[in-house]
């Protein structure tokens, strides 16, 4: 019996987030997904999740720190997606994940699309994603209405404390860092970790694997 | 220009090199190999390399723990080796790689099948690779003569001193865990880790992948 959704939990100051994201998206959309999978967005904020579970940022280790930073850097190029080092790193995305929050209680139909826009920004061109000017100019780019009142619920209880419930949600599902997805196999909430587990996860699910360009060509 | 080796650093602890390492030994071995590279035998001491860059074993989280226990399981149906939990978890392998080295010393030819064969017993079969009669019989079964002699060298300062440098050296070219490899590209030493990024590896030289059964059929 096919799966029929993945949760994806992330932030967007998770690189290997965004790769992961942007492979889902081209095996679960689409007029003929190769994946019959409904996506399902789930924005948490990673700080928090490290916290809970006390871990840190791999590249808190001084000698992993270099080779990350290539391996990103190769990891763009077998995913074809830019790259850019975001400065500083890490960001501070508490804002721009209670902003996601907030569209995903208001208007989730925007929620991938404006994913995929502030991780292009942050990780793609290395920009901030912080600023009133960033995240209204994502919401427009993304045709995202309200984008002054979305933005204004940054600030509100119940967007914090959604925020707060997924993350707390992520943990007791069994997460410790992100990429975080789950998907139901055989009644059990299964969960992998990272975005080189992704043909790991076609395997176990019995699903075409075609790297992470989805079968697209070196070249394209 | 095509490089000429991939030198694999590993110790018989970690589970990871062992499925890189069967990977590596299915696309470089055999009488047309996939990959036209030399696949060099480093044996060292992840203990020696955590303890060098101030690194914990990643199950050293508790949170983690559990998750890595279900993500070897699913690998090791993904990569088509078996797996069994070995107990205790993690082994002291000091023994175990002083003989390696001592046998890359003497016998470099069997340094491969016998690296393959203590890690079929640890991790294939759960079994201990630390007493006389495992150590005695791998190089029995992988008809490496002078058994007794190398057993001998482990407490020998030279093979001590051997291991210890070889740990030095992969932490000098970058490593903060293993399976750590390594490949002169334009010049340029290069760092890859784990045995999730093989098909990086093959993307950044140009190497067919077939998934890490080297294009062996999914019931085979």
């Amino acid at each position: 019996m096919a799966p029929r959704k993945i949760e994806l939990f992330y932030d967007i100051v998770s690189p290997y987030s965004y790769l992961a994201a942007v492979a889902l998206e081209r095996y679960t959309r689409g007029h003929r997904p190769l994946w019959d999978l409904e996506l399902v967005w789930r924005p948490a904020f990673l700080g928090g999740v490290f916290k809970l579970v006390g871990n840190v940022p791999p590249a808190s280790l001084p000698q992993r720190a270099p080779y990350l930073l290539k391996d990103l850097t190769r990891l763009a190029r077998l995913f074809d997606v830019p790259m850019a080092m975001p400065d500083p790193f890490p960001a501070d995305t508490l804002r721009c994940m209670r902003l996601l929050t907030a569209v995903r209680l208001a208007e989730p139909v925007h929620l991938g699309p404006l994913s995929l826009h502030l991780w292009r920004r942050h990780w793609g061109e290395g920009r901030e994603v912080h600023s009133d000017e960033a995240l209204l100019g994502a919401l427009g780019a993304c045709r995202v209405g309200n984008a002054e009142a979305l933005l204004a619920r940054t600030g509100e209880a119940e967007v914090k404390a959604e925020l707060k419930r997924a993350t707390d949600e992520v943990v007791a599902r069994g997460a410790f860092g992100f990429p975080a997805y789950f998907v139901d196999l055989d009644g059990e909430d299964e969960l992998f970790f990272g975005s080189d587990r992704l043909e790991l996860f076609a395997f176990q699910l019995g699903l075409p694997w075609r790297g992470p360009r989805a079968g697209a060509g070196a070249g394209s």
